[in-house]
């Protein structure tokens, strides 16, 4: 495939769907929905629904209102939750549209309970949003409109940490006292730890994209990413030279840079300055000096100089490179790395 | 001023006019161009350019083809730049839209130089983008379309770096080469190191939006942007409790948590987890835990309890907190704080 002259994410959405088909059938009631807010985690929140969608989910979970109502111009049909809940002024919004808010707090339960459809939060240990057990435990077992009720893990990537237990035992008290009523606890990680997690309804969203949901395991998910950028320039150096911002590198005579074209505008962290590796023809390619705001060196001494040609193009994530291995190199979490992939890189869908 | 119930990002675009005022001021030839390139910063090219251009610049540089030809559809007449250059296959829209590229090899000087006025990038240091010396001097002074020489500083936001004597010397052999040439050397940290590194056009970026361009003198810019977030949910702490994913922080009982409306898929650091501060009414407020993707928590117990108010915000840059506090904080650059500003975050202008 012939790529655009810019940065480009290749999004395959056959591994999102492959993905979602492994976390659905590790669940006794093989029902998964699956989370899609901040645009699906950057992937782009349309092509990946639709795929989830025709891959038999019916429930979508997004951030806030605008967000949904964006869901709602390709999909009128799927459940849709929006996780911070609902405002005070939204309500019409959330009926015109069939938006189910998740309710975090007493207050947005009186504005909305009679309103239609919901689902309840109930904090057992992340201390974020949700109401508390003591106040689960005062709402009466039976709502007309309550249809689902909902606790998030704080610390399921670690399957050995003692919070897991904690949260689990007291999810499984509150559930009983709103027995009949769907519950859903498991995230990506929660659906590794083990099937007394899962309860009714999986609600996976970073391993559907690839990201590893748990940091003691390998990685049982498919990468779905590449991110490529194309070069700007091939750079013979004549003499010894300092590279980029701060001169913070060097780079010996007889080597050749590519300066190409991707920077921390585009999400590419700067703190892998010095740091990382981009690949070309199957080759491991240093970074050298600072990433800048729209470029950035690799060392490309390594190719051989027939294929230094003026489309190839340099990959920072791809099967050799999952995003994973960035996210460690950047001291952060795949999520990051992908939300915060920006405007300019072109979505390429396959 | 009433602002919509998302995280915003308010531009005082007085601020920035007062800005170009000052660095212009301290060119000799009184001419400065203007960087607006990844959106201006993050801060909306439209708006900031219009601005600039009201308060008398005439010319402007953007990263690529693409950000080009977004400035024309609100500016037909100002001088536009392309730095990243020009690429086969894009000069008739370069000739369409009056663009003016960044000439940075041969091939694309070949590819370019008959078709209309260009500028030359003479690499004396950076070893990102531009001609050699060698291949500089090798040119005719002069070329009918020729209207501009640029190179790049290296370390000019560190004064007394050995570096910036060397390209500062190097560029003004190069300019006696192309007598007659306007010369440009100087971004905004160039500007504060002396009137030699001014020549004929200042070229700043970052100082236009408030970012300090040196790192050994008191900031000169005026702080021209607030970032701030709604209030999702107040959390009053019954029992000492961890707070958010890896349970990395806990909270006393007594305390008051505000759930705070960004993440770091608005391009909120994931690095500021327990570790930076927003402001409401003036008082310090600590995150506490982690960032996740769409929401923070901030201990808001020392504000006045009858200031909380479902209205209230918490802001995270302000004239008590410039953008360098948080850049420091997330051990970058306020440049990168800025360009990751996401979709999510209302860009207001006043």
């Amino acid at each position: 495939m012939k790529l655009p002259n810019c940065p480009t994410l290749e999004v395959d959405l056959e591994s999102i769907r492959s993905n979602y088909q492994l976390l659905r059938n590790k669940a006794e009631h093989k029902n998964s929905a699956s989370v899609v807010k901040a645009n699906a985690y950057g992937l782009g929140v349309k092509q990946v629904s639709q795929t989830l969608a025709q891959a038999g989910c019916k429930d979508f979970f997004v951030a806030n209102l605008e967000e949904a109502i964006e869901f709602r111009q390709f999909d009128s049909a799927s459940n849709l939750y929006v996780f911070n809940g609902i405002r005070k002024g939204q309500r019409s919004d959330f009926i015109a549209h069939k938006i189910i808010p998740v309710i975090n707090d007493l207050a947005q339960l009186e504005y909305w309970q009679q309103a239609g459809n919901y689902a309840l939060h109930i904090d057992t240990g992340m201390t974020r949003l949700g109401i508390t057990p003591k106040q689960a435990y005062e709402l009466p077992a039976k709502s007309p409109h309550l249809k689902l009720i909902i606790s998030h893990l704080a610390c399921a990537d670690t399957p050995s940490h003692r919070k897991n237990a904690e949260q689990l035992e007291l999810f499984k008290q509150i559930s009983k006292h709103f027995q009949g009523v769907s519950a859903s606890l498991a995230n990506s990680s929660g659906v590794f730890i083990g099937q007394n997690y899962h309860f009714d309804l999986l609600r996976p969203g970073c391993s559907l994209y690839g990201i590893s949901p748990n940091s003691e395991l390998a990685n049982p998910m498919q990468n779905c990413v590449k991110l490529s950028a194309p070069i700007l320039q091939y750079r013979k150096i004549d003499a010894e030279s300092d590279v980029g911002y701060g001169a913070t590198s060097k780079v010996k005579k007889g080597s050749i840079l590519a300066t190409v074209e991707i920077g921390y505008a585009d999400g590419f962290m700067r703190n892998l300055s010095n740091n990382f590796y981009g690949y070309a023809n199957n080759i491991k390619l240093p970074i050298i000096g600072r990433v800048s705001m729209d470029m950035l060196s690799v060392d490309v001494s390594e190719i051989p100089q027939e294929l230094l040609r003026d489309d190839l193009r340099i990959e920072f994530i791809n099967q050799n490179q999952p995003v994973d291995i960035m996210a460690n190199a950047a001291k952060t979490i795949g999520y990051e790395i992908f939300t915060r992939i920006g405007n300019r890189v072109q979505r390429i869908y396959a």
